[in-house]
């Protein structure tokens, strides 16, 4: 059909959980097609023996990463490298003449002194993290139109944003009393096997992990700071429960003055008014409405003087390959929810 | 566009599971939309309240039935209402100059005497009856074509029919020695709160139940023996366990003469071979790969001479919704898999 | 056998998941009997039929209360009735003669005017209210022993309380500034079918509830309060999770002044030396560790300067039955870990 | 206290699963106590450490086996070791002087060479396999009195023996016409993580394995043949559904002649008349009802001519440990069901 185009999309590394989730929604997606994915040599196979959900819908081989392939079947790489390894192989997919969608946390710390610090690895693509654009389109819409390189925000930082960003931009809250208390299901541990993770030991389970140490705070202060214009300071403590996707956000944070629930409905109504993928609640929202779609669903109220708000998205599409297509209509101009309704 | 239609699809018994279902699978079709949603009064109001995960996607009002408003805004109206009941709607909807594709079993079995003995209650609705087509296209798709009334098929006789049809074609088993041991994902249970499902009572269990009195065994059997040519008797028992989709169906059934697992494999590899929705496997499969989607993975064997045969579907898709719209597509002659990839 | 008594135990509302935890752990107590089982004429009969698990362990049948049979036959009465029922019967119960262990609000709360504020009703039983002792037995052993009327506590405020106590004694944390954020399994939610824990609602979901309105928040604040000795602020915030058994508190506090994980172990340790049922942890505990058990897990520690105490319970166990069975054998001089282990 | 001891348990393989859930019930044994717990080296350290349910209740090391150790601490030895690996050791544990109950295959298979064939391995334990006795209390208590060693039945075995150990008993079955298609929950396939049991892959999904091949086939036919006097052939097919404890048998037979349910009751009853841990029940028992304890629930019925018995039970209690103490309680003369109500 004249004047019509669909995007093909590359997926480098696409054994683990957000490439299987990027196929599954590229499948859907009209406008988009997936044409090449790429693995490590030892993961590499038929898309539908290693993740059987394909059978009879994808056949397409994973195969070693080849630079030349890419640039010859791709318009986009979806690249779901692992933190560390993904900035050793951007540069080349960017050479490669392909845009790029970044995974991985390796090019949203924009201070790479605090990159190195918690990731405990020296940055080695400092000049494509200073152009690399964060990938939240509700906030940075405008910077990622034609952009060549997004990092796709994390998870929890997707949620702990949406939930707090008309707060920190109406500077309501003391910046240094967030406390974002979250729970992730299981996918957000990914697809290596491990103890805390085997059936019997998670099934039926509920615990804290990474207590003052996870990565995604350093994350969600730069976001969070850069929407305040100041210093943000957010105590976030991660928990992992019994439940394949989701990750519910509650964040508790003192008011500088006097609001009400009213208040705050009233002003995330108008903050998010444009905006398709984020709905506002009027009671707490539940993990499991939004399993499966790219939609964040954020309550915010007022207990005892405090500010509480809640959200939810799915961990693996609003908080990984969801956004991730979010972004890719974007760059390439399509509707943005293309893929993802 | 030119030539280009949207099907308007009007879902009468909006409120339950299978009516949600369906809303989901065509929110992503490209060439049909939801323009009616009806329901009983006390089950009215937007549907996205009713269904959180509709919120920003379909705020469409669930309505008190109104026959008028039917023949204007609609082509096809899925009609999920409940057995006995459907048949006091099907022919008003059919009037209203529908097509309607009902997902009860009231037009399933076609000897209104076996029905009456099932379903205890006498069949009203005998003209129809007559005409309805069974809708399982792997099989009647030639019949479904272009029909104003299709009989959806039940969930388990999905499962266990698409793991048979083969053998029974053929005449390779005894046909009065076929055991459908099968257990579904709670969905089955339907949207209404009971003791038994009540979650602390359901998580963490397993059970039989309709021991001998399963309503989808004289369907089964009817259709069985339709694909037999002659009088097929299954032991079917269905058992509940604690997720949410799926069916799995283990059947167990004695040869005529001896078969090998490489000739089942053959077989079925052949008998299937253009139907896109079910896909032979070389292993036993698991529910979790059809889950949210309309296809069925079968594997045939033989295990100390007995042919063993194990199929998987979504209940709620293959199962219910998304063979309704799969036969929606037939009817009215568009790519059979339109919003169901 | 000589100096040897068996404490009989009457359980007044025995056809909820408390009365059957406490029949439960009642049968492996060697120095206690279930003698006598009540409940609503509606809910009578044998308890293994109720009850499946009771086959072959326990046959009394559950009948309506009668003083009398309560005053021949027991020593002890549980009164697992709801809030507002409770302090209808329990003033006739000890009229009857017997010890009395309240698993309701009704006798927690000391002051009156708070109670009736939460649960919108009058105290009906003021003079039982003044003598009953809170039977939290970490905290008030002493209180409890020989006593005729235990208020035994609430689920979360057992695991929020024993979260923080040793804080609140020593003074160590800003007493208006305690987050309490806790998920509970839903056992917790009680036996009565209803839409949201319905199984396909409540499994692979979690979601906040009550906000700024559970009642244990007011139990929660009188006895931090109590044991600070002046008045305590929480804002607690509950959630459910899909899992049957167990309640994460976590807990978030502003330190007074500087403290460190290692003083906090070190006062954990020492606070909790003596008490066999809490158990200081060195790292987050896990729900599953205590489900079926009476035991507290506790972990506090230090991020960015606030103090955050994790402590898990099985809301069942120590959350209420096995809590009172551990009332019980202090109240009645016996070693107070008896059918607890 | 006169005439009272204490029968003194090591456990050989104390850091898998069956030896945790033989601590937790020796725990509550009036008249066993833990002595000393022994696994290979690498899986060494504070029991509570490993599992961390044992915190403050059993703080023993578990250390590398010394046989000198075992000869002078214990009476008797849960030998929880894998198959294949248990008869090497096996044999020294009975020439230190201790009764030896094992959990594997190894002493179950009174014929080496189908042991041999099913297991791939030369049996190197050939004269204790003659003088082992298959642990299955409910059928041969007296052989169990006093002996030296015990082959604790499979899990899979317990539950359809007892299924149809009626039937086999009175000759009312076809015996080549048996079919097995049994459910286990996840704790049955061992603690050893791996990407099948990895829980996004495990939860919410059911699926069957092992077709044709699982080594419970042979030890079921040969405890079936055993009862019926004759040779008895099951086609037993397992699956693995997303629940921690528990197995579900659906066993379905031909009968010789007619056969009523009412028949089957009153047969099944006087059967297990003196069982404490067989109920029979009159409706399907559900996998719940036995979590957790050491009963079985059967369900014995016809449908359309079949008889199909049900039958549940705990796959780590009466399935492994529950069972093995059971066996314990009968060597030492006391009271069968001590530690197991």
């Amino acid at each position: 059909m004249k004047g019509f185009f669909m995007v093909r999309v590359a997926i480098i590394g696409a054994s683990g959980y957000t490439g299987a989730e990027s196929i599954e929604i590229i499948l859907r997606h009209p406008r988009a097609e997936v044409t090449y994915l790429t693995a490590l040599p030892e993961e590499c196979g038929v898309v539908s023996d290693i993740f059987g959900q394909f059978k009879g819908r994808c056949d397409l081989q994973i195969e070693p990463l080849d630079l030349g392939k890419l640039s010859e079947l791709a318009d986009v790489a979806l690249c779901c490298l692992p933190h560390k390894v993904s900035m050793g192989f951007v540069p080349k997919l960017l050479e490669a003449g392909v845009k790029v969608i970044d995974f991985s946390a390796d090019y949203r710390i924009k201070d790479a002194g605090v990159y190195e610090q918690f990731y405990q690895v020296e940055h080695t693509d400092k000049a494509n993290l200073e152009k690399a654009v964060y990938g939240l389109p509700e906030l940075y819409r405008e910077q990622i139109k034609g952009k060549d390189l997004i990092a796709n925000p994390g998870c929890y930082p997707t949620g702990a944003i949406l939930a707090i960003a008309p707060l920190l931009k109406e500077g309501l809250i003391e910046t240094n009393s967030i406390i974002d208390s979250a729970v992730t299901g299981v996918s957000g541990a990914g697809k290596n096997p491990s103890e805390t993770f085997h059936y019997p030991n998670m099934n039926e389970n509920l615990f804290a992990y990474g207590v003052g140490t996870h990565r995604h705070m350093p994350e969600m202060e730069q976001t969070a700071s850069n929407i305040a214009g100041g210093n943000v300071g957010i105590l976030f403590q991660p928990h992992v429960g019994c439940f394949d996707r989701g990750i519910l956000s509650s964040v508790y944070c003192q008011p500088k003055g006097k609001v009400t629930a009213e208040n705050l409905a009233s002003l995330y109504n108008d903050f998010y008014k444009d905006e398709h993928f984020v709905q506002i609640c009027s009671a707490p929202p539940a993990v499991k409405d939004v399993a499966g779609t790219n939609y964040c669903h954020v309550f915010p109220t007022t207990v005892k003087g405090m500010v509480v708000v809640f959200s939810v998205i799915d961990n693996l599409v609003k908080g990984a390959s969801g956004q991730a297509i979010q972004n890719m209509n974007i760059i390439f101009g399509l509707d943005e929810t293309l893929g993802l309704v």
